[in-house]
């Protein structure tokens, strides 16, 4: 019987979703319209995404700074497009104390502006270069409706800023970073993942074009996961990042930006989740094992206590006063990978039984095997399960359109990743959009189009697009 | 000869901080007025501070949460006392994207108001107390005059916010974290400290008593480090927090908060930093030590690094394309706590030399002793010698008043901190300030005063008080 606090994922996945952030204590709305509280459970969790993520940035010789939250009016306004795609949502700061500022700033939507006018400030010679430079933070945009994780006003991110002095090095940098998400999305959070430019209307502001990654969703919709922006000389010309290249003439800097957020806890959620709550895949979960005792059986949870502690196994005991059925579903809408009952009777043969979260089973074993060993097996085992899985389901979510009315029926039937031709023009992206409610995703450099026409306007087709509904 | 981009710290010591900051690259001022940038050096140091300083937190049995960065102006005014304290320097967000807001947020500039909300809609009963937790996060306070560190419109803390279900347990937090405070101050930061109670005047507005810690830097000015709070029922009463006694009655919580800042690097830099630069004990480095080769001596640094990394030894090679002088210079001015150079004529007689930050002295050493326990050993040695040579300038620098002709004398001559009896009076403190720019830092409560008069106005003593000039 599945967890009454949550309703099924099958009837109603977007109350699922609410009931499953609310039961695990992830987050909680908060007197401040639109923004969440990170819970400690929440928050544990983005701190072990950051913790692992942020090692793959420095393997790959990122450093961390930084930046001021506010953005004076004036710098904002520096690059005409970044401007025009942010300023209808953000949020102004016009008083200091009792007096209004001269001028008005905005709390960071994103943070180009500031790195592009600290990089002007320090680039000098192609010997500073690159620069490769990241920051954990949160950013504010105004957002109309929001949801937990996926769409609130104050988020939190990461966002990557480097300086080159070619744009081989800057483009390579995009892509490798993209590569990097990509490693995290697969192997860390167990999340299989397309991965394409968006097209001119759907890229970043102020980007020359960006690449993205899109992971789709239990109920078929996309989810944008991550993005690598190259953005050529763009910001350089606008903020004057200028250095002496090694022919001695002055040049302007090449730079690249990329970044994910906490929408990958979203993610989490509706790839991996079931109605029993929470399924957190063992490499990215905070707590990995739940001990749960039963009885007299002190003298066992010490022991196991003691391999897990001398394993380097993070682990919780469970010792409230709740009944063993109680701290069972609590566990299990945690999404903690294994729990550990010691039972009294099981004990009395010699048995502990270990449950795995993912496929709810229960594995009875004596008490005296490599308990070790049995538990990094079995997370070994849940990791790649709930990639696999998912990767199963994504394929199967996966279609191909090849006219207007291909799109009509997948959507009313069955959303999921959608591959069709496309000319190359934005009318038609508007136009299905209208239409459908899908958009485009990606376009798929490395694949031919699967038809010779377009497949909403019947022209010739340039590329290969993967179309879908979006959060 | 010292560094030629440091101003020597006898001569200027505000100018030699500033050219310690900037040198050192710990942090930058922005094009947002009163707001730094943390260079990658400064947010490394901020982020190893605050990654040793949470796991004392854990360890006491904390949890990490996140709050929203707004406070909306009506959730603020419920608590007069705090809202009259902070009213005059918060930064006010007026408009989202092109609308007015209807009421308008300010940016915290602490967060007990969120908090307090927050507990009032998850504490039900007794046996939800007590709630334990803390935030990382920057907070915004609008002030004229800025230094990086020291004071800034935008700065880096913690808070720590708990409910307790009585008195005795919140008040037991309330000290209990002082003294975490101190540990971390004297054991991490090598930075001795003096613990007290806040007089009314200084202590936090809305709190019923405030505990601090205060440092005293090279120049004998006194730094607050570090303050815990003890609040009773006032925030709980203003934001109905109550819950069910095991007596089934009613009862309003008990609470406490808790804070240290960024301003912990700025009393690293003025407790022991010197005309090269920064001095960074070991323990709280994120790097230990710096390789610096000398010809071709690929080899040995290859069997150095090997060595250091199987230790978890933190280091870096500098292999850069500068003189060794420079390489020298940089690595002390950013504070390495140990240089290691590897030189070719050195190697051929089988040696290397070891540097230590601390006193500059070179050893020369076999490249046959066992590496890692010399280094271990040193880094010892330095982070207790720096801590003793703070310590013994800090009681170097205390002084007895015993009128007030004594406070001139001390200040005109030699700053630091001041042990004088006082009669409790509020007006003998503003008359001090305004007299001299002396004001209390706070009140041993342990020990007796010295003077049965106190020192201002003549009147009977009630407490020993230190006082000094503040930043």
């Amino acid at each position: 019987m599945a967890n009454k606090a949550i309703t099924s994922r099958d009837v109603d996945f977007a109350k699922w979703y609410t009931d499953v952030v609310e039961a695990s204590r992830l987050a909680k709305y908060s007197s401040v319209k639109g923004c969440v509280i990170l819970e400690p459970n929440g928050c544990e969790l983005w701190d072990n995404i950051q913790f692992n993520l942020d090692k793959l940035f420095k393997e790959t010789g990122h450093k961390n700074v930084k930046m001021p939250m506010f953005i004076p009016e004036s710098l904002l306004e520096k690059e005409g497009e970044l401007v025009k795609g942010f300023a209808p949502e953000v949020a102004w700061v016009t008083h200091g104390g009792s007096k209004k500022l001269e001028e008005r700033l905005c709390v960071r939507p994103t943070s180009e502006t500031l790195f592009s006018d600290y990089y002007s400030s320090v680039v000098r010679s192609y010997k500073d270069l690159p620069l490769l430079y990241n920051q954990w933070c949160s950013v504010v945009r105004w957002e109309k409706e929001t949801r937990p994780f996926l769409r609130s006003r104050e988020f939190f991110w990461q966002e990557g800023h480097t300086v080159h002095a070619t744009s081989e090095d800057a483009e390579n940098e995009t892509r490798r970073m993209l590569e990097v998400y990509k490693k995290f999305f697969n192997e860390y959070l167990a999340i299989p993942v397309i991965s394409g430019r968006k097209t001119e209307k759907e890229k970043f502001a102020g980007a020359v074009y960006t690449l993205t990654l899109e992971a789709l969703m239990y109920n078929g919709v996309c989810l944008q996961s991550a993005t690598s922006h190259y953005f050529g000389q763009k910001f350089s010309k606008a903020y004057d990042i200028k250095f002496l290249d090694k022919d001695n003439s002055y040049q302007y800097a090449y730079q690249t930006s990329w970044g994910t957020s906490n929408r990958m806890i979203g993610a989490l959620i509706m790839v991996h989740g079931d109605d029993f709550g929470l399924v957190l895949p063992p490499k990215i979960a905070p707590t990995k094992v739940v001990i749960i005792p039963i009885g007299e059986v002190s003298e066992e949870v010490n022991r196991l206590k003691n391999i897990l502690s001398n394993a380097s196994i993070s682990f919780i005991v469970d010792e409230s006063d709740k009944t063993p059925g109680f701290k069972f579903a609590s566990s299990e809408v945690n999404g903690i990978p294994i729990r550990i009952v010691v039972g009294k009777k099981d004990l009395d043969n010699g048995n502990i039984t270990i449950f795995r979260r993912d496929t709810r089973e229960n594995i009875v074993v004596s008490k005296d095997i490599d308990i070790v060993s049995k538990l990094n097996e079995i997370m070994e085992d849940i990791q790649s399960n709930l990639f696999l899985k998912a990767k199963k389901r994504m394929e199967s979510m996966t279609f191909e359109a090849k006219c207007l009315s291909d799109f009509e029926s997948i959507v009313n039937n069955q959303p999921g990743f959608i591959k069709a031709s496309w000319c190359g023009s934005e009318e038609c992206e508007v136009k299905l959009k209208n239409l459908t409610g899908i958009k485009s995703r990606c376009i798929l450099e490395s694949e031919k189009p699967n038809d010779t026409k377009c497949a909403i306007c019947g022209s010739d087709a340039k590329h290969l697009v993967v179309w879908g509904i979006q959060y």
